[in-house]
């Protein structure tokens, strides 16, 4: 009988912990501009799975960080990730009115505030990183981390994926260019959760940072590969919102260009090539390979 | 007969220095997202007035710091000024259609690009400071000039500013609210444009560091009174944008409530307290002086 903590119970237990984190760092309400410091708390403290937090957390179990020195960065990557939410949630984007069960931003508010919720969020993703409180005390750690974080949410990153998904509505795309699409839009700031964990931690072995670069590019397109079979054959109370959104969008994903039964054996593969990744590490690093195991096991 | 430059030769020469800066930073619009790159540097790269790149400069100088290492700074805070130009223009913000005399980001391309390219733009601004060519290499200092720049950018300062501006429309608002937006708005971003210089000197002694400070919020209130004036009895082919816009949009600005007689008298105070907060400075405080006096040198 094994003890070892279960995905769900090492997910629940980061989940857990980056709540009051995030919440510290978002602006009371009570502060003005008050609609705008509602709009930022709505879009970050509302259900999410966290799954960035988790991965910085469980990377800096793997390499030896103290989590104390990993809540600022783990707040970071998530305020990165629901600014873009928020914004692709918008009417010139993608237009989704509902997301996490509740409505979309601009549709609790308006859309002039959700414009500006995102960039106060991506922004003050890149204050918590420069804080005096935070508990890095090494400058040259957190300028690495500001410069990953910064190279994952732009162009050639996640902004970069969004533009290129916009552009891909409506047109064939080959297998490699959505598995480039995914590479940036999701693949860039899943790989950036683990990477901060590194950041935080120089002496790191360079070898020990290309496994966990391999294991984070990897498991980022695993991730979305999953996403986008449960998007076409999942069940909608399971996932959360509504399914079919890509076909809906007439947006190309990787079931609908290679079928389900390849999509699921090249998320199998990256699933291995994560683990092989790791090969390296001990059991520190078995809350990774709980997490690559989790991705997958969400279809099968 | 003086031979010091006079202002419009000391922003000619620093709105020539920054243009290749910028041009260099931008990724090519060869490189995908193609249509990004290129509305990212549609943005920026258009006739702008360079303001802020201006004033980091001449605060350099006044502090002495090489230019070469306020480049990336200087071409930092001018992306996030441009990143807010483009989102402010959007039609669920100000819907303007013009901007220095060409289509908005939002007219040239769509919105959702126009969304994207201020995204992109913040956190290209954040990813220079913490680039390794950049020419300071102190981390401590890199990791101020950020700390800055986010703070001034986020809800208590730029943004925080438009969605007060945002609320006011229609709301009749006091002096001192008024000040308070614009502060927030504008302020912010010119402040920290010349406190990103001080930055760069680590042991620039607190008397001076607070000087420059007091420099940069008179200043930066009187810019915006000035535009406010410029707003409300400007000429439009002097202006290079429609005038009136604030009446149009029933926005309250600093002329409208008090007058133009008292924001032009506001304005020429704001200048006194900006060359004042300056007497502590030698002749390498000239060019910060020279450039006070022609922002109100705009209506007189």
């Amino acid at each position: 009988m094994s003890l070892a903590p279960s995905a769900m119970e090492i997910v629940a237990h980061y989940q857990a912990r980056i709540q009051p984190v995030l919440e510290r760092w978002l602006p009371p309400s009570t502060d003005v501009p008050a609609r705008l410091h509602e709009a930022m708390r709505y879009s970050v403290l509302g259900a999410g799975k966290r799954v960035r937090p988790v991965l910085c957390y469980a990377a800096g179990v793997a390499v030896g960080v103290p989590l104390t020195e990993l809540d600022g960065p783990a707040a970071a990557v998530e305020l990165i990730h629901a600014y873009s939410l928020v914004h692709d949630d918008l009417p010139a984007m993608d237009d989704d009115d509902m997301r996490r069960g509740r409505p979309t931003t601009h549709r609790a508010f308006d859309e002039a505030t959700a414009i500006l919720t995102g960039d106060a969020l991506q922004v003050l993703a890149f204050q918590i990183l420069t804080d005096d409180q935070a508990m890095n005390p090494d400058p040259a750690s957190r300028l690495a981390m500001i410069r990953l974080l910064a190279t994952a949410s732009g162009t050639y990153g996640m902004a970069g994926g969004q533009a290129i998904d916009l552009a891909a509505a409506g047109r064939q795309l080959t297998l490699s260019e959505v598995e480039e699409m995914h590479a940036r839009k999701t693949g860039a700031l899943l790989v950036a959760s683990v990477m901060l964990a590194a950041a935080a931690r120089p002496a790191l072995a360079p070898g020990r940072r290309e496994s966990l670069h391999r294991y984070s590019r990897a498991l980022g397109l695993a991730f979305q590969i999953v996403d986008d079979l449960l998007d076409v054959e999942g069940d909608p109370a399971v996932v959360g919102k509504a399914v079919g959104a890509d076909a809906l969008h007439d947006k190309p994903n990787y079931p609908s260009i290679a079928g389900v039964e390849a999509a699921r054996a090249r998320a199998r593969s990256l699933m291995a090539e994560a683990l092989s990744a790791l090969e390296g590490f001990g059991p520190e690093a078995d809350e990774l390979r709980t997490l690559a195991r989790f991705v997958i096991e969400r279809t099968q």
